[in-house]
């Protein structure tokens, strides 16, 4: 194989009480990727569309991510990378994530399946420390392993699939606007109180045994989040006002798309999907803020060859 | 029915990662109680072996919330109720739960099944609350519910049962000294650190799933317990020591159960439970300590009829 194309999935990570333990894929929302060998042994990103990236590759995650696995695997090839960005970085959904964990599947691929899956993880995520400076698994592991994912353990890593209720969708709207990540992180307590702690591991025990059992109730009452967002809410527009109209309108949960601003909710078929999307464009359509909603599928196999 | 007599489990709360959310119960491991009507109208205690429990219908715990049930539908009964116990009180075994456990289910029956089981729980709950002062679910739930249970959420009270692996089997411990609910609850940090947080709330995640896809690698992996263990064990003796023993013979993982001095370790199999049993006799046979070791399967179904 000589070059490929693939669709790497933009990510929803924590699902509201799962803070840095879930994230799952989105199916219709993603990144375009092609990558082709080339005899000069270099790594080079050759075209960039939809987002304002580094070309150089010690900056761009997949650049980063690519050459790191070549030379580790002694390869006496080097790639060409183009690059479609389908949704903005920043957004909370993941967009480096997309990028290094697409990296890492096509770049296995171009080196016949030469690293596990947890090796082309552990390089996705070498790739989320290029992008923000730690490697973080629950983003690059929904986009890798598709589904929802359950980051139990990074010492050692340990990634556990969640099977996908097959009536499940999610919403997303994405307000252009820009959160810090570190602002993100240092909003947040360092200690937080022992019942909080209790309820909320309670509440990622009914949302995994809802996923499992396709208790679409119990994964709703189960998104709940009394950790993060009562912080991290403040930094994202009509936050209450969104998740409000997403309950009221019968999405099984809402909550925030990693450190946001993006929201999502999770609803059970595609027409709730819709329903919802409304709702949210009707709290945002008088904003001055710009928006983008999606709706989608979860992508129950992470990335995909779309180059056939 | 006039009279009905019960097996009533031993239960297993906290279960390492799951403090305060989720508890299991024992097959193998129970109390007998039996129960008559009487046409005095009264709740009375008429038979206690095994145990130094009072009498009082307002101290004893299967008798207050036998009256109250009967109070509260208005029967024109009363109740004599036998208690044979089959372990000891103050073992972390849910003693008190299985008598407000078991008389919550019989006096449900009596009445010709006039509760819901979460309202039978409510009042096995209250029985809680005369034993040690709160209403604690965990116990009582596995009690009723059987298998392993999670408490998602006390208000509302919402109970989520979670299969059992079919080969999942408990060796348990219970070294004869006491250990004050007070002081178990009092050397908890009314804070913990974040990071510990998001660790336990991974493995309770781990755990469900691992339950729910008899992935039993994974319910081992799962059995940490990076807040309240550190704390508790020092009440116990040889913790540490048992647990190593545990681990190295073959155990999938141990703990402290319910707030001690009982620990108990899951494996896989019953031979498995049986070696782990004699490991544990190992640690404690030259101990000066009384000790009762137990094996058992996990009760699927909980309180059981047995007097047909």
């Amino acid at each position: 194989m000589d070059q490929l194309q693939i669709f790497s999935p933009a990510t929803v990570a924590n699902v509201s009480c799962g803070y840095d333990a879930m994230a799952f894929a989105l199916e219709s929302l993603g990144d375009e990727m092609t990558f082709r060998k080339n005899d000069l042994g270099k790594t080079r990103i050759v075209k960039i569309e939809g987002a304002d990236l580094p070309f150089e590759s010690n900056k761009n995650v997949a650049a980063a991510v690519a050459k790191r696995m070549l030379q580790d695997a002694g390869a006496n090839f080097g790639v060409d990378i183009e690059i479609v960005k389908k949704y903005k970085p920043g957004s909370g959904l993941g967009s480096s994530a997309a990028s290094g964990a697409g990296a890492a599947f096509a770049i296995n691929q171009l080196l016949n399946n030469r690293y596990t899956k947890l090796e082309q993880l552990k390089y996705a995520m070498f790739g989320e420390e290029v992008a923000c400076g730690s490697q973080i698994a629950d983003n690059v592991a929904a986009a890798l392993y598709g589904g929802f994912v359950l980051i139990r353990s990074y010492e050692p890593l340990d990634i556990v699939s969640i099977p996908t209720p097959s009536q499940l969708f999610v919403t997303v709207i994405h307000p252009q606007i820009e959160i810090k990540t570190e602002d993100a992180r240092n909003i947040l307590p360092k200690e937080i109180p022992m019942k909080t702690a209790i309820s909320q591991w309670a509440n990622v025990g009914g949302l995994i045994a809802g996923l499992h059992s396709s208790d679409y109730d119990l994964i709703g009452r189960s998104l709940t989040d009394h950790v993060v967002e009562p912080y991290r809410k403040k930094f994202i527009p009509h936050f209450d006002a969104l998740k409000r109209a997403a309950l009221d309108h019968g999405a099984l949960g809402a909550g925030i798309s990693g450190s946001g601003p993006s929201v999502f909710a999770l609803v059970k078929g595609a027409e709730m999907a819709e329903k919802i999307a409304a709702a949210f464009n009707e709290v945002y359509k008088d904003s001055a803020i710009d928006y983008r909603i999606y709706t989608s599928g979860i992508a129950k196999t992470g990335i995909t060859l779309s180059n056939e």
